[in-house]
């Protein structure tokens, strides 16, 4: 088995959206950074907590990201967020496609670094260890 | 059948939590939000989307809230949140009840007040509609 | 005059940090859109509020945005927003260039949708009024 | 001079306001707490970041929290934040009052704990440093 994809359902809450009635669009970067820990915490078997002490590593900030708003979402709505990784060497990308009904609402592309702390306390990249990638082999 | 409590469990994500690795307290309140949502949607069997229309209203402000922050938690908590509600007049009281492996973490009560717009499109408070109690009641 | 940009600064909050220490990357796109508010005001001498009235339209919510997170950025940090404008037809582009003492942290590009509610209460999207775009040449 | 209290103006945005136009509740509590720490960066002369490392602290997490509010704010708003704190042994007390044009909107009560890390890393109340409460004296 091969768990390079995660899908979970989310509500869109009243507090997660604007006086248009709609979705304030940054609340869809929570939702896609907690799709990716779930992703992750489904592949590895420890959440995001636990992870970070067993590989002594500092998170994996993002690089870029891009979204395409497609439809809007509003509060009541229960979506679907479908989040793929592929890795790269100390880095990977995450692709978010968050869909209702079926249908897409937001596409979301991620690069993330895995990241360390050096002797000074700073975050710098680190290669994402073999035993995180084997884990997603499966 | 009252349904005059409801329960739901939470996940507190990374995104969360401060630089002290424990949830920013202003994330509670919209825990609690979302979870007086659940009550009323449980309790009336629609979203809070449908329930504003059917009910012609304009949502429950609070009015005041309070809340006694027992243990800090963080990031990977599945935290149950168990709500309660007693109705006034035009108002009501909420309480949540925020815990983990059945520890309390939080208590938080709120006072809401239940608002229409007036011919000016300025929120007031309006008496709580009988059939909406009655739903409560079951 | 044209005031196609405008530049403010923002105070980096402990609220707006992860347990890694540095911004949680949703709070840039709240930055952001607040950026893009003050563009609008600064142009068109009043708030977003009076602005929707006076042109009866129900906001410019986001096609598409892309964004280049260059180095991390921390609590207490105050940043420089420089906002940049470029009108089309029913749509916008904006450049969002964040940095910290001169050095860029964080480049950002967004399309934005002029968006009215049709007879039904949806959302579509109608021509930038002449008006408007006038008062950004100034 | 005492800087046991501290004035602020803070705008109310698009993002932080909710379907029904008025600012959602949980906003306030990170305006609160981002004006504890301006409070604290007046007095101490220094921002939270450079305030934990030299008094080697974790934070001053909340015991409790009270509100009432009186009158919605709206986006566009700019509203005056005027927070006083009170020190006790190992936690202080703040008040914060926030209005508008001179009208009070909301009033807000905490307890707040001076925290550090015991040895293995979990937070502890700890009283507040003599230094700290001197530099409020003035």
């Amino acid at each position: 088995m091969t768990t390079l994809s995660n899908t979970r359902t989310v509500r869109i809450e009243w507090g997660d959206c604007d006086p248009a009635g709609i979705i304030f669009y940054p609340r869809y970067f929570e939702i896609f950074d907690a799709s990716t820990s779930a992703l992750f915490e489904r592949a590895m078997g420890m959440t995001k907590i636990k992870l970070l002490k067993t590989f002594n590593f500092a998170g994996y900030p993002l690089a870029r990201t891009r979204a395409r708003f497609v439809k809007p979402t509003r509060y009541g709505d229960d979506v679907t967020v479908e989040t793929t990784v592929s890795f790269g060497h100390s880095s990977f990308a995450i692709e978010h496609r968050l869909s209702r009904n079926g249908e897409t609402c937001v596409e979301c592309s991620e690069k993330r670094v895995w990241v360390v702390r050096d002797a000074n306390g700073r975050l710098k990249s680190h290669p994402v260890p073999d035993e995180v990638r084997a884990k997603f082999r499966g």
